[in-house]
């Protein structure tokens, strides 16, 4: 478990599978580009859940559930969405197995063919949508504020854990509005969710902005993101809002009547966030030791280690830190007290460290005769022996706020190192292949023919135009036309 | 939404679905046998998943994710297990869809086929203990204590909201020991936490007991059970936990080095609780006017509803109960201030009546002017008129526990009054088609030729053998031959 994995500058791609696996976050599993999530790793997403659920209910939303299977002819009613997503849907054709007439084995059963083939949801507006036909007549129905945590499957052809795997968890909302800006309100409010969710639990600084056509969702009138930077310099999108326009609402015939009892079109948006998180917190914070994770969103805040050699030292020592967590525990800190007895020390510092927890607190004879406590920081591995006081509790819990604080710094540091204001191409091409690629902030002549070539001849694409972005007079980085505001770009997981 | 709904004399199949959708629970989808769960009712699974999560926490276990999907193979390698599951599996054969070129829409792409097909789980002991073969090693790996939050996916032919449904929400532990007492040790345990809960939570009580090898769940070396009475007799099975032996892992070579560095198969269990709980909620409490929720499960405790005519009433009433309305919430008490202006106030009475809150609290101008408030009870339907007071929010949380008290008690004395010893077939038939049905306690010779034969004629099933079953001689009330204990007999849902 707690042996070394490769290093980030030898093989990054390698670095991050190992320390999924070995950090107990997932594996993969027998089914193709389908992952094991272990549990360490969705006791994560439980913290996420948690969090990001009370922050929907505190904005007015509901969780419901919605079917896992959507009627083939459901996809097709949304022209572009259907586009988007056709390609990659897992079908379900028959409704039974049976015993191999002709030797061994289960068989399709031919007579258990369903008359209309249901797709697993790759997104649930197309039956949410159909649902809400019936949920909304009048304008006093509105706004439905609904979300739904629930599996999905796209079936990608490149998976990578939590990054791109084809069966993932995620939550979407799907909103309902009597008018396009109480929609697009509704948008900006959860993205600003989001945002502060990425900043302040996960430590992982964002831009908000908005997509360029071409990047859009399939049947969005426009999809706004949050784009985080790697330590590898690519670009993640931690979340998406769309405003969905009447698109929906026209597809399945969802009307309501005004206050003037007149029928009109509803107005949408969705919004998503998924286990892919847990990749974004990896690549953002992680080194050579392991996973790197901000104490807002730990599982385990704080691991306690016993170290000693006879059974009275290990009494001794124990007991107090058993003192010493409850203390914790009582001050609202979510502990470990790892005192197996068929673990070695060392091994259980790797392992913690493996793991991510920010602070492990160590304790031997000789510091419990000194009435000190050691204790080593995840983020910067400073080690220090502090005196236990009444004040015990109080400094953990101040170390765990300047912990998140710091690890946000790093994160946003490394982000501010790595972007780069560009205006030739060939500079926009250095940087990509150079030691330190990032994100790059380029006027753009606003055509996806440009955006298009770009990416062919770069690998990059526009991430987002800023929310706040500058009007900045320029020419465009690859076609030499005007423009009025720079974009950035970047590759992207 | 808050109009009548068929009395269940008349009509009990027809009362059950109307109560589901008016009290805003569920309600069926355009996808055949798939329901969805409307925002009210997916709050109370929530409260479920909620205690019961935090139980499985307490007694050491932690969640995980395995996959939605199953290869075939896997299906067929436990042999009962195959034989009970295989014929009503949903089957994914392809993994794309392409526009039709013949015509207009989509079909299934016949150049994406799957090389094995995939069963959408019906439950996921394959899949688990397929990957458990790499995670356990040693009896230092064990036991493994793990439980999974999922949707599964049954294909019933005849399906009602809630108590069958092709799809369904569920949670199932999957659990591996080093020896069989610990494993049976375990079964049990978890029994306990579901009749735990069933008691205490949803006021349900529930005999605990052990399935005949006719009744088994496919691949169980024995299966526990908790078994409820519905209101009009028939019986429900609530939950249950599996001593699973060797079976998954010998089908799947999952083995472990004992102390003494021996190899052993790996002993399970396997046990779960499902969105069915909420159809035993509906069946085992309403009435004529809606739910009636246990206190401990409400999603919201007390509603506040506010009477007034003029403007300046509304407004002191309103004042007046959010104060009020503070301080249970202060007192750890979920309410629900209903001031909507839209609606009046016996609509309301009726709607939350329907929802099953179990305190509504009235006040309009004279109460005011009184210092009083009216209290009504949703078990009973009792009005009181209490003075505010410093006692109030206290008064209000002991009703909530008589409340629970008492609807776990009419739920008693239902069951006591409808539960039967009974030694001859005749009576045994009459009992089932008289008026009031219920649970049989009857001999049985202890084979499953007899119990099919029971069925066949009467429609009625063992539902289980109570785990305290007193040791009796008779003989059984079909074959006439010896026994020596009392069975339950009952109609099932």
């Amino acid at each position: 478990m707690a042996n070394a994995i490769p290093k980030r500058s030898e093989n990054y791609s390698e670095w991050y599978n190992e320390l999924v696996y070995k950090a107990g976050l997932a594996e993969n599993s027998d089914v193709r580009g389908c992952m094991v999530i272990r549990p360490y790793g969705y006791a994560i997403w439980e913290r996420m859940q948690r969090i990001l659920d009370d922050k929907f209910k505190e904005t007015g939303h509901v969780n419901a559930y919605f079917p896992l299977f959507i009627p083939k002819s459901f996809l097709s009613k949304e022209a572009e969405h259907v586009e988007g997503f056709a390609k990659e849907c897992a079908v379900v054709t028959h409704y039974r197995l049976k015993t191999n007439p002709e030797g061994k084995g289960l068989i399709v059963d031919p007579d258990a063919k369903l008359e209309e083939e249901l797709v697993i949801r790759p997104t649930s507006e197309t039956i949410i949508w159909n649902t809400y036909r019936n949920w909304i007549q009048s304008y006093r129905d509105l706004p439905l504020l609904i979300n739904q945590w629930a599996n999905v499957v796209r079936w990608e052809l490149r998976t990578r854990m939590f990054l791109r795997t084809a069966e993932f968890l995620w939550q979407e909302g799907h909103t309902a509005h009597a008018s396009a800006e109480e929609a697009v309100a509704e948008t900006h409010q959860m993205l600003d969710v989001y945002a502060d969710f990425a900043q302040n639990v996960l430590a992982i600084p964002v831009i908000k902005g908005i997509k360029t056509p071409n990047e859009r969702f399939a049947g969005a009138n426009d999809t706004y993101c949050i784009e985080a930077m790697m330590q590898d310099g690519k670009a993640l999108q931690a979340g998406t809002s769309h405003f969905l326009g009447q698109n929906f609402a026209k597809a399945f015939e969802v009307k309501f009547a005004n206050k003037n009892n007149q029928l009109e079109y509803v107005w949408a948006t969705s919004w998503g966030v998924s286990t892919r998180l847990i990749g974004a917190l990896i690549m953002a914070h992680s080194d050579d030791d392991g996973l790197k994770l901000p104490p807002v969103l730990a599982p385990i805040q704080v691991v306690l280690v016993p170290i000693y050699k006879t059974e009275d030292e290990k009494n001794a020592v124990i007991n107090e830190l058993k003192i010493l967590n409850s203390q914790l525990i009582k001050a609202g800190i979510r502990t470990k007290l790892d005192d197996d007895d068929t673990k070695r020390s060392g091994w259980k510092f790797a392992e913690w460290e493996m793991k991510g927890v920010p602070i492990r607190l160590a304790m031997g004879p000789r510091d419990l005769a000194n009435a000190h406590i050691e204790v080593v920081r995840r983020d910067t591995k400073t080690k220090d022996s502090i005196s236990i006081n009444d004040q015990f509790s109080e400094i953990i819990q101040n170390l765990l706020v300047e912990i998140q604080e710091n690890i946000f710094h790093q994160a946003k540091l490394l982000r501010e190192t790595r972007s780069y204001k560009v205006d030739t191409f060939e500079t926009f091409k250095n940087i990509l292949e150079g030691d330190n690629p990032g994100f790059i902030y380029a006027h753009w002549d606003g055509t996806t023919e440009t955006e298009l070539k770009i990416k062919e001849e770069t690998g990059a694409t526009i991430r987002c135009i800023p929310l706040d972005n500058p009007k900045e007079d320029g020419v465009c980085v690859y076609s030499g036309k005007p423009s009025t505001q720079r974009v950035v770009f970047a590759k992207a997981y």
